[in-house]
């Protein structure tokens, strides 16, 4: 799977784990992915590697079932262990020029940029795409650097990469992002915090489809 | 570098790295290599994956001034990404099988055992070496399962890859593991701890030598 093939269009980051609600978080990984999900991430701060590694391997049969990507949020090894479809890597992480050498050309490479430099650097060290945020205050990463839509505009008119808009996105909110150019959105919260994933899964990615059309 | 070529006898891991005393820990590092530590662990539970990159990029430099080999604990990727010499893996780490994949066949692969059957399965799955502990009650490593001088003459009698004991290991108390056939020993404290580091690790590293002399 190489990065010029991948739909960005809905990109979704999971939430914690938490061990007591394992059924609960698979549940919901599922309903998101019925709804319409191109892309996910697992991205998990706090387990140990071998609980990162049970979970990874889970999710990358769940995602592969629906046709989509498995993204590893920073543990390339972990990425490595199950063969997932590629890594996402942040300004904290592991400088993606050493990931690219890692993981070889073939799977998809993210990087987390919110200035034009940062977004120039990471093309330069072989990202596939961008993942650029936070557009909207969130709860879900609370120390992430604002971006505003002129920031969003000036990466966009500064790379070739495709862009992943990030941070605090909302079924409300999501119109606004669209005329920057970007080619989808990525979200926790507004899939995983709803009562009823799926159907926000579903709404979001109708959305998406629709403003990325009109912007063309 | 293989896992049997490697001097097992004094092996550092090390503490907690706090960036605000950033000089202080490479010059105790130094110091214990200076004074005659045989391996080092890089053991960083805390650190993004950036500072984990750069600490271990400079422990890897300083390492091979001494002729010591760098292990990383838990991070296959960061191991990987600085060519370390190896990786060391705990229960609640990546599966060891799954390192020996990523690290392939020549990189040192150390596995944590406290129990006859673990030390079995690290064996199995490609184990060089064997850390065995918690011999005695530690404050580094506060979980940490506690192992009888017996238990570890038990995983002595079966297993044939080297044996480090591990956990709460000082002067005054090192004499007492060799009786079970130990390959060498891994200190925090009792070298990191210490006001006189090169001392500290002087003085271990010559009991070690004498104690295992008398072994055989």
């Amino acid at each position: 799977m190489s990065g010029s093939s991948v739909d960005y269009t809905l990109y979704l980051v999971t939430d914690p784990y938490n061990p007591s609600a394992h059924d609960r978080y698979f549940h919901k990984v599922a309903d998101a992915l019925r709804g319409g999900v191109t892309l996910l991430q697992l991205r998990e701060k706090k387990a140990s590697s071998k609980q990162l590694f049970e979970l990874a391997g889970q999710l990358k049969d769940m995602a592969a079932s629906y046709q989509v990507p498995l993204i590893i949020n920073d543990r390339v090894d972990i990425a490595l262990a199950v063969d997932a479809d590629g890594v996402h890597v942040g300004q904290d992480d592991l400088p993606a020029g050493v990931v690219r050498g890692l993981i070889g050309p073939d799977k998809i490479l993210g990087v987390s940029a919110s200035t034009v430099e940062e977004a120039v650097q990471a093309e330069k060290d072989g990202a596939d795409y961008l993942g650029v945020g936070a557009v909207f205050p969130t709860r879900s990463k609370a120390d992430a650097t604002s971006v505003s839509i002129e920031t969003l505009g000036a990466i966009r008119q500064t790379v070739r990469i495709p862009i992943v808009a990030i941070g605090g996105i909302d079924e409300a909110n999501v119109e606004t992002l669209y005329p920057a150019g970007i080619d989808g959105i990525a979200v926790i919260s507004a899939i995983l915090s709803q009562k009823d994933v799926l159907g926000a899964a579903k709404a979001l990615r109708e959305k998406a489809e629709t403003f990325r059309k009109k912007q063309r």
